[in-house]
């Protein structure tokens, strides 16, 4: 079958508040071929990531996105494979290239899927999808106290593991720090795992972030998260040598394969998070799965939005039985928790499994989300580039 | 003063063709702040680029780069060190940022040199502006013997240095590209410097580039640029090694410094090669250039567009007189060159240097520009987000 159509969909809250939540806006990508459709979401700027696809030609390597995907063969698995090499060879000089392929490439392994009636984690290789233990990823509450009520919440709702991030931490000196790490253990309990995400705040300071180590190990933090920018390859090494009883994990601004490689090779990682709405797809992340395997670094999802971009993420690492932590969204907008009719849940032993069905296994509702449908438009020289389409 | 406002202008040849010329089209950014104005260019997908600067927030890290410019202090060169900041900080999830932050760095600069009436060479802590051996920049001719040429009426028209890049180079066999570098060398004569450039097409296969060592070698290859993939530091890092007589050069895909800094540290490189239009601007671009000075590697500017990219290009290495070598755009599209009113030019010693005008040192000729400016609108719920404004 050839690709017919690739269309893209800007969804969003009302209102979109200046915190570090997501969820709160949305690009879906629908693919259509052979009479079947395939969806994908980008974790990405939406209008941004829109102009790439349809962004007049400035020259040979900064081509729209569009001129790699519509038309082209969709009948086995390099297929997919071929339109990421042919997007990087086309565009590598349109920065926002990759975010857009990846809401592209994950609708094409769920239109394949479907066509092949096999869920992802099959074409990819993997016998079989391992259940994974979810942890429950939020914000830091606004002070130690919300942090406290926060993770006392998450351990009576039944997790195992939770991860608080970005909010107040790493703003106010290491000892605010320490009193929220120290209400998240006291709200967790001994025996949770509790995950810690900086949000890259300290930037490139390496020094800054020793400050923490202490009250981390005391807390028994699992790992510690994206404390510098993301591929700040020196800052990363030294904390990571200073620190061998705090494991680093990061990973999740690595909008290529390339640079999630370098990460792996030169950052002292003991965790890689990828996210397949900005990695450039399934496609890419499955690279990074393998490459991780190799070097006995563990891969976790990174997905704070919708149960569609949980099954993406987790698609790429299925048949990995070790690597069991996987990261779970508890606090998405309703945009994100409406998108989907079937939603991934926690079984009675509190794990994940993927569906079974083919693709992705979900079903968008595509009439829930009509509410968010943002109407955008681009003219260029008097002729329309974008314009929303229908559901 | 207060930054007054920020804007772009989309410019376009009338026919953009498919082929490695990044002059076809352009973003302009226009700042005003204080009665005075500075301008800077973007070396990025228009239309994209200016997306990212007005695209609604998504979240607190996915903000438009308008948020961290507009209404900011601009007295100070640390003023403009803290928006590139603000816009890393707030825009992190935003992967066109970094193009977008690019123009708008230079601009300031631009205008600060003016306000001041200082060169932007001299803001940055150079006392002198050293004069740069310019490297005449082309594509590879479709067949070696339109490369010949192309080699020979550059030697003619009294260029000391030359590089071949793109084109048909690496698209075929070894042996078809070794043609090309004969032709180029027999063109240029022995005394010549010449570079090659292969624009990314081997990815990131170490093997088909080693293919090509020996004949590089044989014409006396002064450096080889981009064989692979922007940050793919293991294919570079192995061919650097299985190479020590054919220097590797590259680093113009980074957008930011800390990829720089990746580059600079595991890429095996002799030379980097910045675009202060993609990698964030000038003051990136200087950052890149005093870590490349303290590891050993010699900075090089990346320019293929206008003398304006050219001036705010060759700024940040300004003062190192040891990094003589610059590249030069010799066939660009009369868009790029009617950019400015005034050119910079080589001397009879075939070398170029800044101007001591204040800023970049040139005046736009907006007259020139008016029929290359392309009308675009932006709208979202009905609201009008981008539309071209006058110059």
């Amino acid at each position: 079958m050839k690709i017919e159509s690739v269309d893209f969909f800007y969804l969003s809250m009302p209102e979109v508040l200046d915190i570090g939540d997501g969820s709160q806006d949305s690009v879906l990508v629908r693919v259509r071929a052979g009479g079947k459709e395939g969806w994908g979401e980008c974790e990405a700027s939406p209008l941004t990531t829109i102009a790439a696809y349809i962004a007049p030609m400035s020259h040979s390597a900064c081509k729209p996105v569009s001129h790699s995907v519509v038309g082209m063969p969709l009948d086995t698995v390099m297929d997919i494979r071929n339109i990421s090499a042919m997007v990087h060879q086309h565009s590598f000089d349109l920065l926002q290239a990759d975010h857009t392929l990846s809401g592209i490439d994950i609708a094409l392994w769920d239109l394949l899927g479907k066509h092949k009636e096999e869920p992802i984690y099959q074409l990819l290789g993997y016998k079989k999808a391992y259940p994974k233990l979810p942890y429950a990823s939020q914000l830091f509450g606004d002070t130690p106290e919300l942090t406290y009520e926060k993770a006392k919440a998450s351990r009576l709702a039944g997790y195992q593991a939770t991860k608080f991030g970005w909010g107040p931490i790493g703003k106010a000196d290491a000892e605010t720090d320490a009193m929220h790490f120290r209400a998240a253990r006291e709200g967790l309990g001994v025996e949770h795992y509790l995950m810690v995400d900086i949000g890259t705040v300290w930037n490139e300071d390496a020094s800054r972030a020793k400050k923490c180590l202490q009250s981390l190990k005391e807390v028994n933090v699992y790992w510690l998260e994206e404390p510098f920018t993301n591929m700040a390859l020196g800052p990363y090494k030294t904390l990571a040598e200073a620190s061998p009883k705090v494991p680093l994990a990061a990973g999740e601004g690595c909008n290529n394969y390339v640079q999630a490689a370098a990460m792996l090779d030169y950052a002292g990682l003991k965790y890689i998070q990828i996210d397949t709405g900005r990695i450039g797809g399934i496609t890419a992340a499955k690279r990074v799965a393998d490459e991780a395997t190799r070097k006995g670094i563990t891969y976790v999802n990174h997905t704070f939005t919708s149960h569609l971009a949980l099954s993406a993420s987790i698609q790429p690492f299925a048949g990995l039985e070790n690597d069991r932590i996987c990261e779970y969204p508890v606090e998405p907008k309703s945009l994100a928790l409406e998108m989907t009719i079937e939603k991934i849940l926690p079984d009675q032993s509190g794990q994940i499994i993927l569906p079974e069905q083919p693709g992705l296994g979900l079903t968008i509702d595509t009439e829930a989300m009509k509410k968010y449908l943002v109407e955008a438009e681009i003219r260029i020289n008097g002729k329309t580039y974008y314009q929303t389409p229908a559901f």
